[in-house]
């Protein structure tokens, strides 16, 4: 049971953002800039940084979520962001991917663990300065979502289709429109 | 030195707004209303809780200048700041605040971390839900702030004269509207 009484019985950060639509509004917008806006990082590779950040923190329903939002937007689907999970170092992404991700997983931990060594891995792969800068603000950004879902206890589905009804619509509509009624 | 190329060199996350000026909007959107709208905490109180989190993470940019924003806004000044930070028990601040402040420390090691015994505790010195949500927040949102300025190794001042400086834009202008010729 959440620790707080919120107005809607919404899973996650959605029934959090029916108690405060004053923060979910620049939450939201972070995340559609962050997940959805143009840049040389797909939808779906940005969506399993989310995804991978929240498993790394144990968040339940952020890693229900943006895994279901990663499969989604990846051709190789959900078995991609699994192996991800399971095992980054083995698991078949571009090895510029695969240093974005190991950033992230640093950034997890702490800030300060990111070493002038894993940028230059990167940029060696051919990561830019923006593609640091997206992955570190991701990876930041589900230290503060994960923390937010989980701080205040709220729930999470139990069920994969539940997941899959909010990627449909985050993958059509995005962050910023997801109409009450068609949510969770 | 900051792992990517900035294009000013304002220190710790200024120097991040000019380089990404579509993520800095959502973020100073988020910081103005979690620490300057209208609420039960006083502003002081807001960015109290702000500086310890940034303090417990080692965030030195951040702590420095929450601590500086906070000292600013509480009628005891910066060594209120320190006593917190040095020792949260020992601390002469409100039982409420003390209650909300362990919370916020709960959060900055996980989300998990906070009990519903934490929430009860702070329910019974007065707090209420929205409190407690916008304290897990806050908490939260410095979780990101914190390993974003330091997951990219941005500078900070040495001299707390800059700090001052920030801290008396921002008590006069608030987050959304530091003109970046007064910033730093």
């Amino acid at each position: 049971m959440p620790h707080i009484s919120l107005p809607t019985d919404q899973p996650g950060i959605v029934g959090l953002f029916d108690f405060r639509p004053e923060t979910a509004g620049p939450l939201n917008a972070l995340a559609e800039v962050l997940l959805r806006q143009e840049s040389t990082l797909t939808r779906g590779e940005r969506e399993l940084i989310a995804a991978y950040v929240s498993s790394l923190n144990s968040c339940r329903f952020c890693f229900s979520s943006h895994a279901a939002f990663a499969a989604a937007q990846l051709p190789e689907g959900m078995p991609l962001v699994e192996q991800v999970r399971a095992d980054l170092d083995a698991a078949p992404v571009p090895s510029k991917l695969r240093a974005l991700l190991r950033i992230a997983g640093k950034v997890q931990r702490g800030g300060r663990e990111v070493t002038e060594e894993d940028v230059r891995a990167a940029r060696a792969e051919g990561a830019t300065d923006l593609e640091v800068h997206d992955t570190v603000l991701i990876a930041a950004a589900f230290c503060m979502f994960n923390r937010y879902v989980d701080g205040l206890a709220t729930s999470a589905p139990d069920d994969p289709e539940a997941y899959a009804a909010m990627a449909e619509q985050i993958v059509t509509t995005g962050y910023a429109h997801v109409p009450a009624g068609l949510r969770g």
